[in-house]
């Protein structure tokens, strides 16, 4: 047990996020449906086109440390989804469902900041230098996102909001 | 159904952030005895008195809103923080134990960034003035707290790494 390295959690960690985006992979066309707001629908299907390219860096990163791919149950990424999944069913056809839907992805692509920074740290300190590259990428990728969605959010609450004055 | 609006859709993620940030105060005690570093058990300690001011503004948000504080399960919190228990339970006495408490302590920093963030948007929408400075107060402090962690992460990964090296 005492002898558990960095290493370690690094490839722990990989396999964590490698679960998670293969599940937001499958819970994105979900959100793109359910959405009302046309820019809306087309960020969420953007973002898994993006998404299947982060599963390949992250596939890469496996190779780098010489192991397979190999996802591990993220409980993390599954609560998180399933507060989306509980919003897509109770906002249903509601003025705030668009609001709702955006804080659940915004919810998401802050899971993935926090890992991929952690990730790239703990790349660097272990020499990983193409793994920084690679990491790096997608954490820039999901900033932006993240900056998108925060966009869509402010015009999602306005349009929520003269449908209830309405 | 058709008629929640973003009311409804403030109060149900208020009352998730409010079990998230219960959970949360219950965690960091645990995590501080936890953490091998002085630092980051101060910082844990620290972060669970930010956290007990952070419920009372959430109580007062109840009370901006005319709603008695009530939390509802927050399946997002559960799942974050069921991970921070896997790694203290698998690194146990591991050179690499801190980098994996930084790295769940951060995972739950962004969790709540996400959703002080979304909040303060809506409460802004929703005239709640009093609301937003309250949202905006914590979403300050938590930012601050993840920059800390960040530096504290840093510091770990190098001793992790050390003791591996030795």
């Amino acid at each position: 047990m005492a002898t558990k390295t960095l290493d370690d959690l690094f490839h722990e960690t990989l396999k964590d996020i490698y679960y998670a985006e293969r599940k937001i992979l499958k819970a994105l066309p979900k959100m793109a449906r359910a959405a009302q707001d046309e820019q809306l629908k087309a960020a969420f299907q953007q973002h898994k086109d993006e998404t299947e390219g982060q599963i390949e860096r992250l596939q890469q990163v496996f190779e780098i440390i010489g192991k397979r791919p190999r996802a591990k149950t993220c409980a993390a990424i599954e609560g998180i989804l399933e507060e989306g999944e509980e919003i897509m069913e109770e906002f249903k056809g509601a003025p705030a469902l668009d609001a709702g839907l955006l804080a659940a992805a915004q919810a998401v692509e802050h899971y993935e900041i926090s890992r991929y920074g952690t990730l790239r740290t703990w790349a660097e300190q272990l020499g990983y230098a193409e793994a920084v590259t690679l990491l790096d990428a997608t954490l820039q990728e999901e900033s932006k996102t993240d900056a998108a969605l925060t966009k869509l959010a402010k015009k999602a609450v306005n349009s929520a909001a003269q449908t209830k004055a309405a």
